[in-house]
């Protein structure tokens, strides 16, 4: 692929950074976050403003443009990827090494004195406000607020904000109904003396009122807002698909109803003006409740003593302990995705050789091959289908550009993963249609090594994921060798691929104790620059483990394994194994 | 031991909370944290204000006094030792576990509305000072700073602040004279900007000039403090050991030096008046740099626009990196460490089948042995002497009380270790002078096989002590055990035996990378309440390893056991360890 040309972009953006038009003062500096205003990863395309600006459409990275400068941060998933879709105008910021600066120390060693720091206030979570703020006031300049995006303003062509019909999920895949989830988010709000919860995560939203959508591609969520109050519940959502029967019947919105089962449906776009309304009317004692994620804009809106912020929402808690319907619903989904994936292996295997096979074809009959599966919706995440060097780039999608024919004579990575009614799915399998080297076999047999020292790990009741992420790369530091991303992350109920509060890595981000019950990825990996990669990853099910004893009457855990597909034992060198492994 | 009796002194102490002589308005809540106006671990008699008052004497642990209530946090080292010494007058918070609540949730809980929580200025972090005032503030009360120590007023026999003759270490122990401390401490607060360094820290001021003292039992420091300036160098100090002519011509007090090498020697009282002129006199852009865990007091004495805090101070970090001088010295004091335990060993093996061997006799036979080597100074902590259940108090010291006799049926467990003129030692060992049970073995073996599993761990540069940590505990979670403290802490070079910035805990604080030359203990351990207790500690340095590959030309590091003494053949069940350990 070639990168993105951006002289023309960086000018127009320059330019309105100084507009009066468009900032009360010119901004000497403008920051370009990955989300949306609800701190999505994975976001619509009228949102991939880092994207449209630098080229680099990565799921995860910022872009920082000064009058001088334009930086991009992104992690070691995406290095070799930014690099290839940046132009010289961009300089790539490799998070996570040592001497990589943060954004605020990169924007203090390269403002002029007292300058101002623009940024949208719906993008920016709160927390990064903060942050960010105070670094750059201790340094004498300002981070602003500018109201209306500066990147839209030069998107001449920006498509629409999606608004597509939605499902509805009955108890049979959700095990529990959206009235109980609102009683018992109400407890929650209760036992922390919280009036209003405010409910700004897609993924929440969907999760809160048993629907899903199609908003945005690979999660199947939809725009909206929640505010629950202790007697009311206001949905913001925009669209016709209101007036959908189904949806009206699910919502009980055409019922007689309790008041507090009331949902009182506005518009999308009213939210801050309600939230404004809610913040000024709150009495003393009146607590708001949101997460300290949620946007600058959405948090300004309540004044700062009534605001409860925590890093992980109840919600976020509650949908990430899966309960039996939504258990069992994952299960069959593994199994159908197993079946699709066995079939995919099974067609490489005789049409690899013939020379004919792509890395977007085999993507592509992955795809076909989960189509045909019950209950397929969408695949959960765009196929990583890379062989050879291309397996080097972590978060790989292959295009015309880069599409390399799979051969008998290079390894070929394949993470994919498919939403179906009844749950989401996530694997990455590693294979050789030839003869592997064993140079290869060896660091597959150490990855290997590290997916089942974690999948087999058995810990306390209460364990937080991070302390479980060196067990994935023991085996490859005793050779000298690691991979530069997590070990693992929550995986939603046909819900998003990739969600909090739990995770397995070494950046010790405040996760939330693993719990039976929640359901994250293991997915050691090693790659090499140029040559190859390799990552084994399955999705697995916190389970209760028995223990030959039981220190202080904690209980321990361990995981299942949800996901079924084979595991090519060609790449294994089994010499390297122990008898246990 | 039987529980002090604070019903009187706790009435006292409620009194002088309302009493107007001491308190501008009547506190509802006083804190009395373990630290003094260092933030040391272990303190002087006179700083023991929270063993005083509550009877508990462990190094970590914070006592909480309201109208009603008194309540005591530490942590799972000392949970059966605060349990013993402790009247019913007091609550027992055991830090660490799930249900636990933090001191100011806490607080929140049982104060009436609108309370001041009072706290001595000097004695608290200025980072703690900050949470807890947050959380207090916004529930409505206020942390207010009581100058005058509550505790002080009703201790009536409050023994003197000591004030020991010093002692100083030339190049051949020190590596680096403390000019060029001082240069490179310079150079590292020019690459900040900043203007002025406090040292708050006692190992941090008798590290930079080289000096060693007694003021603290255990821990060879005195009580100072130091501003170092760009040109200036204040060394707060009292007594007429600085009139002491080896100290003096070690400092070069009375020769002609640049001027900014001359030490201006002043009252150790006069620092806070002398800081606030400092902060007075600042022009903008003129920082301070303190530690984020100096007290209180001094951290407000500069004005918040010009503090510089970090958790680590450059100090700190320097001094964690032991250079070839120290290295070699502590290598000498663990050598003399292993003859002084083996001569131990030899003789408990002698004595305890007679009988007359108590847990007292055992730790005064050591410190005899270790005193006959060369430059031995003193121990570098109150012997942890411990047979049977005692073992399982983490941080059990045997007084008459408690002194029990070392038999040939239970498990004797010693940790303990001494200060050398050349270096520090810290050694746990756990040994049997009868014939261990199957179990007792195969607890020992899963302890062992931690250790070691540490203790030959290879890693990339950069890696955090935490990450290390679950590699101790796997082959206990395997069976459902575990053990409620950290598995390392730094060590100094005849300094304290805990030592920052570094350590191996489940606790993920705010850790610095583990660096070659670092020094830490590995010392996994396991405890059943009135059985036993078993712990084997080594105190290792970090060094680089040869690896297989070299990924990303990071590096590899790995540790070299420092500790020679041996291990308890006869506790191994062989048959639970692998060909590599």
């Amino acid at each position: 692929m070639s990168p993105k040309i951006t002289t023309e972009l960086l000018k127009q953006l320059r330019q309105v950074m100084k507009n009066p038009k468009f900032v009360q003062e010119p901004v000497q500096a403008y920051i370009v976050p990955s989300g949306d205003a609800h701190q999505s990863e994975y976001i619509a395309p009228c949102d991939c403003r880092r994207a449209f600006i630098s080229g680099f459409d990565g799921s995860a990275g910022t872009a920082i443009v000064t009058e001088q400068h334009a930086a991009m941060w992104t992690d070691g998933r995406y290095f070799l990827q930014a690099a290839h879709q940046m132009d010289n105008n961009w300089t790539l910021m490799k998070m996570g090494l040592k001497d990589t600066p943060t954004q605020e120390d990169w924007l203090v060693s390269v403002l002029p004195e007292g300058s101002k720091v623009g940024v949208d206030p719906f993008i920016i979570p709160a927390d990064q406000w903060k942050r960010m703020s105070k670094v750059l006031r201790s340094a004498g300049h300002d981070l602003v607020p500018v109201k209306e995006n500066l990147i839209d303003t030069i998107w001449t062509d920006c498509p629409q904000r999606p608004c597509k019909p939605l499902i509805t999920l009955d108890l049979s895949y959700t095990g529990v109904s959206w009235r109980d989830k609102i009683v018992a988010l109400r407890s929650k709000m209760a036992e922390r003396k919280v009036m209003w919860f405010v409910v700004t995560a897609l993924d929440e939203v969907a999760w809160l009122f048993n629907l899903r959508g199609s908003d945005v591609e690979y999660n199947p969520v939809f725009f909206a807002y929640a505010v629950i109050g202790m007697n009311t519940i206001r949905l913001f959502i925009d669209g016709d698909r209101m007036m959908d029967t189904p949806v009206r019947e699910h919502l009980q919105l055409d019922s007689t109803l309790e008041p507090e089962f009331k949902i009182q449906v506005m518009p999308y776009g009213s939210i801050l003006s309600e939230l404004q309304a809610v913040g000024a009317g709150l009495s003393p004692k009146e607590k708001v409740w949101l997460s300290d994620k949620a946007s600058y804009a959405l948090t300004e809106a309540i004044p700062k003593a009534y605001r409860y912020l925590t890093p992980y929402t109840p919600i976020c808690i509650a949908k990430a302990v899966k309960n039996a319907a939504e258990t069992e619903g994952m299960r069959r989904a593994h199994i159908k995705d197993a079946v699709a994936l066995c079939e995919l292996f099974n067609w490489l295997e005789k049409e690899v050789p013939k020379g004919t096979v792509t890395e977007i074809i085999a993507a592509d009959k992955a795809e076909e091959f989960r189509s045909q599966q019950k209950d397929f919706v969408e695949l959960s995440f765009a196929t990583i289908s890379s062989t050879g060097p291309n397996g080097a780039i972590i978060h790989y999608k292959p295009v015309p550009e880069t599409n390399r024919t799979l051969s008998v004579n290079e390894i070929y990575l394949l993470d994919s993963g498919a939403q179906y009614k009844d749950g989401t799915t996530d694997v990455t399998r590693t294979m050789h249609f030839g003869t592997p080297s064993a140079y290869e076999k060896e660091c597959f047999t150490y990855v290997l090594k590290g997916h089942i020292a974690v999948s087999a790990a058995i810990f306390p009741n209460g364990t937080k994921g991070h302390l479980l992420d060196s067990f994935a790369r023991s085996a490859l530091w005793d050779c000298g060798l690691d991979y530069l991303h997590g070990t693992g992350h929550g995986v939603g109920s046909f819900l998003n691929v990739h969600e909090g509060p739990c995770g397995i890595s070494y950046k010790t981000f405040a996760d939330e104790p693993l719990e039976a019950g929640m359901i994250v990825s293991d997915e050691p990996g090693y790659y090499e620059d140029g040559s190859f990669g390799i990552r084994i990853e399955n999705v697995v099910l916190v389970i209760p483990a028995e223990t030959k004893y039981n220190f202080k009457n904690r209980g321990s855990l361990t995981f299942e394994p949800l996901t079924l597909v084979p595991i090519q034992t060609k790449m294994i060198d089994v010499n390297l194994l122990t008898e246990k492994e």
